[in-house]
């Protein structure tokens, strides 16, 4: 009963490939860089991060525009005009964006707008919205939740693959633990054995797993050694300066040298990151 | 930033009392006790277990209609013929119902029905679901998330107020740690710690912050005893074939039995359980 | 082979009544209360808090002479002179005392002055010092790890019962969760649990517990609902300036008062608190 | 108070190098791999066992002659039997020996066999231990308490060195969560932040940290692409046979490619992993 089907590896034991557009998998042998400002702040901020992660080497842009805050006084994106920046920033740089959904409602909208669906952590189990992406035909990102176990993330993907779309990439994004000199403890066990024991593909996020800048370079590099399909990663030009999740941003200066690293990574577990 | 306001016992230091009905209150001197089936699973069954618990002490019947769960293949309620059962409930027992609503579709429907809204644990971060209950007269139960502190727990209270709403009964029932011989770790520090921290009532569920019938009955004196407004409770008539949750579903006569020593906890730490 | 058998209920189903002396007994149903300061920091502050406790209620006193600290700079007990300040605290008061033994080699030190050999949370497997410990005739308090399941903590009592010491007093103290407003996650639950499973009596430590002088009081009555057999509590002259775990210790006012209301609830639950 | 001052990196900018014999050094650019059984069961087994490890690329052999175990009836180990035969493998294979002393009397004994000493996770608080390790001249191996924090470990290090023995080498091991798939969640995170905050060298349990065979080497790969100064890993010629940990110990041949991979994520990190 408590059993996934459709994300099991047993019955589907070649990887799934799922694809963004005509240029871009994810899950086959390429990598996938994702990246860009936790928030979408304003146009020309986000324009301007835009171009800089893709010099970078970014292939997906990232942007918050419906922002899930604990506290209601909070910064909580753009909605609409953060879609249509979104949208315009996908434009001037050729790369496809992945933007959260946070209520079924704003999903007509999103997905006009969205190359990737995003479901954000504390929404892994919300099934309602599950469901709906799962109606959708676009590839969703599917967050694990903070206190999620992998049995239970996995059932999640089930629960959007069931009700027809199978285009589901997970994200390990840490767990919370007794641990506090970071923001999470990312569990990159996680990533190993979701690869045995599913067919999806897997990225991790270092920027939440960790909390902090100076983190994310070492545990992006140990992701992919793992076995990781790929990152998603914060980058702000201003970090100290964000709305939303600056301690945890890296620069594009810092991004760029990342992406060097990784590529070395990359070479020696046999993958290929695109330029 | 990160602080609740209108749910902070600063600048509202007496008690909030939360008005159910003419005859029904929650937050005074006087304990709540809410009990029913998980689940509404069927019209014949729900209506006795409601006569019965209403027989044993019971002031609010509760039961699912809508149920999150973790499988898609599990069983997920009976959802508007279940709202019929609990409203022909109420009206044989004369008790007020609590339900759960899981997606702000439903809200209009369910709104209909209930006399109290409940927000599941894994609902306590979905953030568009709390305005919406928000913007609306009825009281919330709002469950603890079960990895969430005492700190998003208040402020998942404060997004709710935000809204306009200040109907707020807090529920503690049990976090998720390490141990796996109970289903959840009870924390009734945390219910301690809120009855500082803000004037909300706060209610526990020893049913889910143990996940095992034998430790309901203790585990509710306990509760009593640590300052509790009152308890939810699952209670089956026959546990072992409930769709959901059977194994911490505690019989008619274990509720009636249990009540009863409530009652001593109550006198001794100086509240009252109304017949 | 994971499995405890001396400690378990099955096989001795009638709960086990430790003998501290002529006059007193820990698991019957007669409660035990114990109380002190957290450390011995002087003759005169620790005989002062001894006869301030008995007065308040206590049946036993504690203190440690040993701290294990985190910290190599922190104040860490005054050893043997600790151990004579106990004894003429006994002699003064007609009370027994609990003191905590860290190391094997102290043990035959440790031994000539305390009535009851505490191990403590950091030392629950610490598999020679139960060994030890196992094989004087002294009672044990054993403190749950702070990081221990339900059945690591009955296998420790297993070690000691092994070792031929069947006087084991299990003291649950709170467990290391994401939370942070409290020390610890006090889990009474597992204190019912124990209760289930094994015959050995249980005690419950609010002060490690909550780590909040205001939630000691409501936690303990709360202990004593769930079941336990006593509690065991920090009480210091001067909060402010313990040496040792001052936030969660309460005055010897506050103990008395508390004292008063665990009165009630042990008549409440049926179990008798010897004046 | 809580600030450990000795193992900073404040005060002490660059990288300790820790000297375990002419040929070895733990901490600089070289990576240490340590291999071998968990304990030592036979001699026949364990002598082959430490020639297949270095034929595989094992630098230090492991195996545990004194093993603390949850339950008494588990196999405790050979003691100074299997301290003999330690000795032995090393007149074999020339590779220095690591294995745990869990007894402050155990060590004169265990001190005359070891080039490393082994503290334990679950002896990571046991300050006695940690005292006495530190009056010694041989280098000590610290395993991260199960549910120790960072700053409790770094702590727990400076015990060490304030007693005198400044040659500690950190050991990730993974941490307790509520995940139950795997045994542990390894903490990669610990790693990175532990290079930032210290400057004693850090290596990685791949084999507890996930406690599943097949999870080993892609952690051990992560754990080097992190920035860790090498690893410590279970093998078992019969893994099914082994007395302790087998599920999650890997078969010489997995060994030897395993550090075939570590080779190639070394070279993209910039280390050296020597013949």
């Amino acid at each position: 009963m408590k059993t996934y089907r459709l994300a099991s590896r047993e019955g589907h034991p070649e990887d799934s490939i799922i694809k963004v557009n005509d240029n871009l998998t994810i899950g086959g042998s390429d990598l996938i860089i994702i990246a860009g400002p936790c928030a979408v702040e304003s146009r020309d901020l986000y324009l301007e991060a835009a171009l800089l992660v893709k010099a970078g080497g970014a292939q997906i842009l990232r942007g918050g525009a419906f922002k899930p805050r604990t506290s209601p006084y909070s910064f909580s994106g753009l909605a609409q005009e953060g879609l249509e920046i979104l949208v315009e920033a996908r434009a001037k740089t050729g790369l496809p964006v992945v933007t959260e959904v946070m209520d079924v409602r704003d999903l007509e909208l999103v997905i006009q707008y969205a190359d990737i669906l995003q479901v954000g952590s504390r929404n892994m189990q919300n099934f309602s919205l599950l469901q709906e992406v799962g109606k959708t035909n676009k590839p969703v990102l599917l967050k694990r939740g903070f206190a999620a176990t992998i049995l239970e993330w996995l059932l999640a993907a089930e629960h959007i693959m069931k009700a027809g779309n199978h285009q589901v990439i997970l994200c390990e994004r840490g767990v919370r633990t007794f641990e506090t000199f970071t923001r999470n403890t990312i569990d990159l066990g996680a990533v190993v054995a979701v690869k045995e024991l599913s067919h999806l593909p897997v990225i991790v996020d270092p920027s939440h797993g960790t909390g902090r800048a100076s983190m994310v370079a070492p545990i992006a590099r140990a992701a992919i050694a793992a076995g990781a399909d790929g990152i998603i990663v914060e980058v702000h030009q201003n970090p100290d300066q964000a709305l939303s999740d600056g301690f945890q941003s890296i620069t594009p200066e810092a991004f760029t040298r990342m992406v060097i690293d990784l590529r070395r990574i990359a070479d020696a577990v046999g993958r290929n990151l695109p330029i």
